[in-house]
């Protein structure tokens, strides 16, 4: 892998990171014609199948493994919830990243189940948060600003947030890192999804914006207007993805986006969580459209504006159960069908060594 | 649980297994309310918080827990084979149940990955087949007859093969087991599973018949004209499925069908696979529609009888991942979200426990 941390990003990203090189097409190539001669039908395991050969492009290995995977909870405030976007009030963002040290949240139990590690990050919680060996310290601001009113955040404080995930994902890659899921906890956090999603896709906000934790009619209308308002006043251009981050973004957000750009220049494959995620990693694709091929979609939510940002990407969602809860969940849910497809390629008997007769017809 | 091993059950069928009783509605009412008082918005958990709610019911505990998984795969020969309607050769059935005897087979990939047990059931293969701890040796005949010609088995053929599903199952529940996913293998055997669902549903035979492991375009014309010639020359009559059984189903579709009775009866859920597995769980809920509230689906196959069947049994598939294995795959794969189901529930801390601030609007 290249060492060259000096390169200066496409898009003007006015950070540093390694340069992501395209998938290993040769190894793709390896683990395709492996998958032809295992004991089954051609293309019989359907989306393992095409996942394993993605797998081993993004690892450069014809035969990858995950034994450690990890998820990475990023975790901010809004300045936007003093709007009332959310049906939880803002305080929920300190209690559930102490739920999370806790162990008690269901990303948590999904992480115990699939053996993967969780490191959660603050880089934007409105709250003291004690100090604790899963979580890294790293508190870009106090929360946003009001996207409704002003630009979210500050150029230095949307680079310093992009810098946290940067960061983050260069040390867990250091400790051992295979494969990175993605996660977030912040009170309101679905009004900035909504609002990337509309400034990059250029679809109506009415229809890139849902009912988040499960708010009324009423506050759904309201929150549309106010994105609406907001995506107005700050006159976005579509091809400034780093300023539609700044202006209309979020800290964890801003991080994410940094853990997706780190994670790919260093072969990791990244599992997509729901929409809060998939804007982060949107953006990340709009900063440098080389992270694409390095995304894996964990899910399809709920939230309506989680299907245009996948389709944007180009990423077909694994599993589609109806979450809608965020933390990571649906992303490291996703990490069994990552490792049965990698399992299945490495351990599945061919049709010579099982002496099993192919295909006559 | 009861252990009147002596009730007649509906439909005639001449046979005995311990009632099914209805899935228990206060486990579920409990497991229901504990899942509006953990740390998430409620129902943002999708899927994953109605089965945890079956799993309940199922199991007549408000915390269900499987700490005990295993898949059964039954294995059979068909008739219908000499008739050209698979890809591969029906030498390929003993081949392939030594490769599951030596672990070689993606179903003992999946299975390892999910700590689950196999146990695979001569029931009617056409070949002898060496002793194995792994191998229950119950064959029935060396195959069922042509059934586009005459009847697929004999009055007492069928009975035996149900007989041996509701043996094993049996021995299973005694040694332990929790819950039971269902596999099969039978070169030809999306034949029969076409021909049941066309016959129990009533809809077009070329509607309810797929590739199988991959037949061409002139191969699949000529397995539908199959089909239909001998829905007519036998005059099936959907209220009848043991008879649709015995005249157009396998051996390995009967044992399956004893499995579902027997394991419903002893309050284990049923995880279904593909096609074929659901033609059985269809003829099994045929005969005692009791048997409904505990299946569930693990996968969409990509056969395109498989959604009649269960929509027919109303139940939504847990995965969509284009598979058309069988084995069991689908089945095993879904173990690790009836798991994550199960230990949401039971794992995560309540709004309480955790000092979480619930919904507020």
């Amino acid at each position: 892998m290249s060492k060259d941390f000096d390169q200066v990003p496409p898009n003007g990203l006015p950070l540093k990171y390694p340069p992501i090189l395209p998938i290993d097409e040769q190894a793709m190539i390896t683990a395709r014609q492996r998958q032809n001669e295992l004991t089954k039908p051609a293309g019989a395991l359907g989306r393992l199948e095409s996942l394993s050969i993605q797998l081993a492009g993004i690892t450069r290995q014809a035969r990858p493994s995950f034994p450690r995977k990890g998820v990475i909870i990023m975790a901010g405030d809004h300045g936007v919830a003093e709007a009332g976007v959310s049906a939880f009030p803002a305080d929920v963002t300190p209690q559930m990243v102490i739920n999370f040290l806790d162990g008690g949240a269901a990303v948590n139990v999904l992480a115990r189940q699939a053996g993967a590690t969780i490191t959660i990050v603050d880089v934007g919680v409105n709250a003291e948060l004690p100090t604790h060996p899963q979580l890294v310290q790293a508190k870009v601001a106090y929360g946003t600003q009001n996207l409704a009113k002003k630009p979210a955040m500050t150029q230095a404080e949307v680079e310093a947030a992009i810098q946290v995930g940067l960061d983050v994902i260069a040390a867990e890659y250091d400790r051992g890192l295979d494969i990175v899921a993605l996660g977030e906890m912040g009170i309101g956090n679905t009004t900035p999804a909504a609002a990337i999603t509309a400034a990059v896709t250029g679809r109506p906000v009415s229809e890139m914006t849902g009912r988040g934790t499960g708010v009324d009619d009423d506050r759904l209308q309201h929150k549309i207007k106010m994105i609406e308002t907001a995506l107005e006043r700050h006159q976005l251009e579509s091809t400034n993805p780093l300023e539609i981050l700044r202006k209309v973004g979020g800290l964890e957000i801003a991080g994410l986006v940094g853990v997706t750009l780190g994670a790919a220049a260093r072969h990791l494959p990244v599992v997509m969580d729901g929409f809060i995620v998939s804007a982060a990693a949107l953006i990340a694709a709009e900063i440098d459209p080389a992270v694409k091929p390095y995304l894996i979609g964990g899910h399809a939510s709920v939230e309506p504006g989680h299907q245009a940002i996948l389709a944007r990407l180009e990423v077909e969602p694994l599993l589609n159960l109806d979450l809608r809860l965020g933390e990571g969940t649906g992303a490291v849910l996703a990490f069994h069908l990552v490792e049965a497809a990698a399992r299945t390629l490495n351990e599945m008997a061919t049709f010579a060594e099982a002496a099993v007769s192919g295909k006559e017809r």
